[in-house]
């Protein structure tokens, strides 16, 4: 360490506490910018430094002064490098930022020969004219070079065209109407986007209120339906008040980013596997964010004790954990907020109208008897302070919401802008919701079905070697752990045996987890159920992807063949789901084995009540 | 300056460039955080600087040892006041930040009386526990202070309960179904939210696919309605490629933050006026922001004139701005992001469906008549890099989407999180948007029924001296100037004269600037707008509003009596309308006034083109 170095270090408040390592590591380019097609690395203390609230004024003073942006920060940077003793080897002042032309910035057009998985119409044009010129930037060339990444890394996505057919659940058609799979990975976890009851209050809705609400909440969009949807939701999850927006996605990213804001020095605490919606949220907020274990209540205790009990905190996490399927500590969490003086964010979206006796999730099911005897307060659900929810997966149709007390609602109804500034759900859609998630606070037959085709298919994957990462919800995933052979399989699942499973890929889950994803639905009865499992076997053995022992030899990977491992009980428990009684039963001497007699006996109630609704 | 701040000056690349008037105006505290409930004011200096690339890391790296967040940062700002010259009176060290209690969070419960219009349920329940303890953040207390505010500068809004009625548009009921309303504040321009053959699409839809898409685009959320509506919406605007979003509030913020944060020091030239969506777009991507004049092309290019030439740019507007109804200097800007090396991005959203012979906008209404004539290349929308628009407003449905080259949007689709991350657009929503863009690409009458309509109601206002804020386009806007009295001037429309006019406050419009904003459709018929017009006129003088006249008297504002200013003509011209025709017929001996004729001869031809479609 130079004096230079020393002398700025004692008097500027930004340098003091920092430690040399600790800007050499800020100075180190980052492989994103790296690999920029504008030319020229980008170190993150550069990236950042724009945010700085010092330079950041002074580039932008100096930008109007000199017409040049470059140069300031440039300069700037540079100071700091040679504090840090790290030179970028790419960055020599002015000119090595944006004059280089990009490089490799080609990748070929990728129009899709089957019909059905095409990535994006195209249509010829001419290049625009800005590409002609030198001196500019060619935003053409950027983008192609995003893609080209993209398909380097095997992450670009071909959308499968799937036609999730009424009449036919769970069977869908492809782009052609007489190509047909069976659809194994969608979250209409149970078949309500076909349920009669619904659909019959969004054709009468339709008729009445018409195809859209028109405008904002604010401005001629608020009506009976989103009054009466959002008074069910407070209902649902025993709350003082519930508020409706156009996805989970912006319920999330609307209410941490606004809380996170306005709560003067928050912090907020972040399973490490919490879905992009929050992450996004905590980073749009600008408030402090502290990753916490996947899980892990030691982890997240010692978080909460390291900060000051007056910050305000959130805990933001998930109850089912949608890729790996796992299922968030809720009581041990809601524990120490109690203690540390948190409040608790729960996500429930792949929860709700699966768990609980209602369907309000798994922090209703933690209290199953309770609820079911109609007694909320004092329960682990009641001690949430904010659930957010979909009515766009188990509830069949699309939107999201908070729920929680009056006024966390209504200032949140009052000062984030994902909720101000958008038009409403449509009325029919919003109807359509309602009748959703009043149909499963009465009837248990859907999820409890679908709890039993889940632990039938999870048996025989494992009866088979498959690598089912277990887990104790109605998720399945299958570990891969490669892009290309995950895409691979599920290709051949679709082209050879017409089952539909999406590989999962990055970004949605990390590099090298690669998996299938299986939901099986309350529709997806014993012959579907035996179709999947044999063309899941033949795909294993065609593309030769690791059974669960060969993962056991190599000494296990995330929940696979992992060594004295204890399996996950189900939350869903036998007594829950009346399997006690079939045991008994069968003991008495039936012919059939016990799982398959419950779904039997199961089927034959859900269709009774199918077709009392209808 | 004392000589430790020019020493540090000299040293520190942050401080070197920054006067100190601006680390001054910096240490100021913002009236938001002075009002804070947690008690103690914060700067803007302190409140920023935990984004400061390196004071950031020294304060996590602080907290986690010292388990006080607080102190670090305290003594940092203390340092840069003493640096400023000014230090704060609420701030000394530790205590000052987080150990006071609450003042004054206390407001009235505000449960509403008419029965239409309640902020939110309320249920009784006992306060958290959390809130007994002392040391802990009082969060409720937060959530009453914030809204406190909101009651005290009278920006709380009390949503109406309008539900639009299918068969007597633009008729709604209220809470009550005989309690009738004309609604004169809906964005559904066009009334395709009732159109018959929209929503005989969504019924069919409804049927065969269902409520809802069951899963994001990528998991089984893809389907033939998507490739179909994005391949209308990229005809529509004749561009290569569309993608579909679950709103355009969505759209544009994901856009502008995927491209703002990935295309390498980004600078994003945002009209001053721009939607909130397009401002949180902006601020999420972490780009370098600079604001020009609204519609001012000359600020703009002084603007681009000063970044050079090979940084990425987007030049991000609108072309009818929905509060002021004032038009964007679409092709203006295009030349100048020419000469600049910029990309245009162009919220379309309150004017597509509005403008042009197929609907496309105001980019498309500039070339009629090549667009007319099936002649897109060249054009000025051909000009245009980004369009994004609503399926919302006059397509009456609900989604957004951004069209424009196919490498940008698939650039778009492979990086956006909030187009990745969400539960696409139920199939029957975006077959009734795509219905209904196809509908308005084939059918001008409800547009042009639309124009006049307005002309009508505007030069009504005009004679009765009503202050309409004069623009090119289909707003209306009223000036009140006042929040108490525009809600006042809404409620009094509601309560006495059954018409549902929203009143326009913070944060939609400028404190000061409140206003009526007033949206003819096609069916707002004469009787409708003879109504309007005298219950305006009444409410005008009951409460005292300012008249035009009155507004002039003190000098004008905001386009409302200022002298000598040009009254802008209308997007639409009178050939394009058929006014011209209507003229040369009245020459020749009609009784009827000319506005009136056509609006006659209008109705007509809606009547038969409605009644042939359903």
């Amino acid at each position: 360490m130079d004096a230079a170095l020393r002398q700025s270090k004692a008097l500027c408040p930004f340098l003091k506490k920092t430690s040399p390592a600790t800007l050499r590591s800020l100075s180190t380019s980052s492989p994103a910018r790296q690999a920029s097609p504008g030319g020229g690395s980008m170190s993150n203390l550069q990236t950042i430094a724009r945010r700085c609230p010092v330079m950041g004024k002074a580039l932008a003073v100096q930008t109007a002064k000199t017409a040049n942006v470059g140069l300031g920060g440039v300069a700037a940077i540079g100071a700091i490098r040679a504090f840090t003793g790290k030179a970028s080897k790419n960055n020599s002042g002015k000119a090595g930022l944006h004059t280089t032309r990009p490089r490799d910035a080609k990748i070929e057009d990728t129009l899709f020969n089957r019909e059905t998985r095409v990535p994006l119409p195209q249509h010829t044009k001419p290049p625009a004219a800005h590409q002609h010129n030198a001196r500019k930037f060619d935003y053409e060339g950027f983008y192609n070079a995003e893609l080209d990444k993209k398909h380097k890394d095997k992450s670009y996505r071909y959308f499968n065209n799937i036609n999730r057919l009424v009449k036919e659940f769970p069977r869908a058609h492809m782009s052609s109407k007489t190509e047909k799979v069976t659809v194994w990975c969608s979250n209409d976890y149970l078949g309500m986007g076909r349920n009669p009851q619904v659909l019959k209050a969004m054709h009468n809705t339709l008729d009445e209120y018409g195809a859209g609400a028109g405008g904002t909440r604010n401005i001629s969009g608020h009506n009976q339906h989103a009054v009466s949807l959002e008074a069910t939701l407070a209902k649902l999850h025993a709350k003082d008040a519930a508020l409706v927006f156009t996805s989970c996605y912006v319920a999330n990213d609307a209410t941490l980013a606004t809380l996170g804001s306005k709560l003067p020095d928050c912090v907020i605490l972040s399973d490490s596997l919490n879905h992009a919606s929050m992450i996004q949220g905590i980073r749009h907020s600008g408030a402090k964010k502290v990753v916490f274990k996947h899980n892990d209540l030691a982890d997240l205790e010692a978080k909460l004790a390291a900060l000051p009990a007056e910050v305000p905190k959130i805990i933001a996490f998930e109850s089912v954990y949608s890729m790996c399927g796992s299922i968030g500590p809720i009581e041990g969490i809601c524990d120490l907020a109690d203690k540390y003086g948190a409040i608790t964010f729960l996500d429930e979206v792949h929860a709700v109208g699966m768990y609980g006796p209602h369907g309000a999730g798994v922090a209703e099911h933690l209290d199953y008897e309770a609820h079911v005897n109609g007694r909320p307060r004092g329960t682990v659900m009641d001690r949430i302070d904010i659930i957010t929810g979909t009515l766009g997966k188990a509830y069949g149709c699309v939107g999201g919401y908070i729920a929680g007390s009056a006024k966390m609602v209504d200032a949140i109804r009052s000062l984030a802008p994902g909720f101000i500034f958008t038009t409403s759900l449509p009325p029919a859609t919003m109807k359509g919701a309602e009748t959703a998630i009043e149909y499963q606070m009465e009837y248990q037959g859907d999820r409890r079905l679908q709890q039993l085709h889940t632990r039938a298919v999870k048996d025989s994957l494992d009866e088979l070697d498959i690598p089912v990462m277990h887990n104790p919800s109605h998720i399945i995933p299958l570990l891969v752990g490669n892009a290309e052979k995950a895409k691979a399989a599920s290709d051949l699942l679709l082209e050879k045996h017409d089952i539909y499973v999406q590989s999962i890929n990055y970004p949605t889950v990390p590099v090298g987890q690669e998996r299938l994803r299986i939901t099986p639905t309350p529709g997806h009865t014993r012959e579907f159920r035996e179709h999947l499992v044999s063309a899941l076997d033949s795909v294993w053995t065609e593309l030769g992807l690791k059974r669960t022992s060969e993962w056991a030899s190599q000494g296990g990977f995330i929940g696979v063949g992992e060594q004295g491992a204890k399996q996950p009980e189900p939350l869903w428990t036998d007594q829950q789901l009346g399997v006690d009684k079939v045991v008994k039963e069968m003991k008495a001497g039936g012919p059939v084995g016990v799982m398959e007699a419950l779904l039997e006996r199961e089927r034959e109630e859900m269709a009774r009540a199918v077709s009392a609704a209808a």
